[in-house]
């Protein structure tokens, strides 16, 4: 029997964001097309996914009905500590479907799965069993966010979240400035929304005058804002209101 | 006067491939919609961005007449070189028609411009100014090959070409893996398409057994091939045929 393939589907940025996009602003016809002839899913949240292919069904009709889609949950500690932290989750058990001829769409809750959002268990499993990987194309907040940020784009590393405790992100800050000042190496991570203004006071406390700072919030929204400049620019200016359901990316570099 | 946005511009990966893909299947109608209304360009290449324009107005009709779209080309020295390692390029001139009010479009010969692609002076140069820089979606190879690969997508870099040297390579090569291997850190990176060959032989015998490697290439192509295993595995399969006209992108991780 022919196995079906893994499709690693986008989602938009407006999670929990009002108003939201329209899907074709954000996600290409051929993207659309694709996931809506999938019947199997993998996601970290079943209900979002089904309010997603409710959206996709509005622009291009499902392959099947959503009642009889079958909708698979990743597992509590990967969407907690993300795949690889989360140690040896076999993910093969979700991919049976695709054993026997199904093709499977992997989901995250916003932008593309298995890039600084759980799924790359999932993808591993596929390659381990030998099931096609078909990555679609969609919008991918941390890339957005580099282009627009005009820092190095031909050398960066994304490192996901800065440690909570005050001192012990203040060093990281520390570390993250002395690698992207000595290498070139733009320094890309991320913060849950309702952290962002206090993550934003420690980083104008901690860099230095002529190090750069990019914030890129709301990408692909109607209030998309992306200002990158020097800390010292920043410290001449105020601080863009809070809003602590806007999701962000920053970026330092020199 | 109100000034223009700066908007980048994504285009599909299949430069110089064929067949070539519709541009539904990987840019969004919001995308192309958007660069239907440009009527002014910052690009690597002027021939190859109106072969880009045609194909949009194929689409979206543009709204300005292909010939009286004005084409400014990047400096020879940041496509070579890069932004960055060129130095202190001011593409602040180039922008002059934003502040005129006109919106100008950047774009590279493939995928996003200013990640893995020049552009990124230009985006600086509109932050110092004052333009708004709108980075609109469409398919980056880096990061489909990332989410595809399987390999820690919380976690990763992309450090760009590796010497061409055999010796720094090889010690490139070294390096770049025990970094992968002790912080969990995918690191990615690229070659010119007729080095693929010589850059996959290299990395079979330099990396450990137990070090995954993940190939993409020609992605969102006809004939994608994405292959992600341990070097162990690799090394006891046959190596993919060499195409040397389709573009790669190669990550290391455990």
């Amino acid at each position: 029997m022919t196995r079906g393939k893994l499709y690693l589907v986008p989602a938009p940025l407006d999670f929990g964001c009002d108003p939201a996009v329209a899907l074709q602003d954000v996600l290409p016809l051929g993207t659309l097309q694709a996931s809506a002839g999938i019947t199997h899913w993998i996601c970290e949240n079943a209900k979002s996914a089904r309010a997603y292919l409710k959206r996709i069904d509005g622009v291009v009709p499902l392959a099947t009905p959503l009642q009889s889609q079958q909708i698979q949950e990743l597992p509590r500690e990967v969407h907690k500590k993300g795949d690889h932290q989360a140690g040896q989750f076999d993910a093969r058990p979700l991919l049976a479907a695709a054993m026997e001829g199904a093709d499977i769409g992997l989901l995250s809750e916003a932008g593309m799965p298995a890039v600084a959002d759980p799924g790359s268990s999932v993808v591993r499993a596929a390659h381990a069993l030998g099931v096609s990987v078909v990555p679609l194309v969609g919008p991918v907040s941390l890339l957005l966010a580099l282009a627009a940020s005009g820092l190095n784009g031909q050398n960066f590393a994304f490192v996901g979240y800065l440690p909570q405790d005050a001192t012990a992100r203040t060093q990281r800050i520390r570390e993250l400035e002395t690698l992207a000042l000595r290498t070139g190496q733009t320094q890309l991570f991320i913060e849950t929304p309702y952290r962002n203004a206090a993550l934003l006071q420690a980083l104008m406390q901690t860099l230095q005058h002529n190090t750069r700072l990019a914030v890129a919030r709301g990408l692909t929204l109607a209030n998309a804002d992306i200002r990158s400049e020097t800390i010292k620019a920043w410290r001449a200016s105020a601080l863009p209101a809070a809003d602590e359901r806007a999701p962000a990316v920053f970026a330092i570099g020199r």
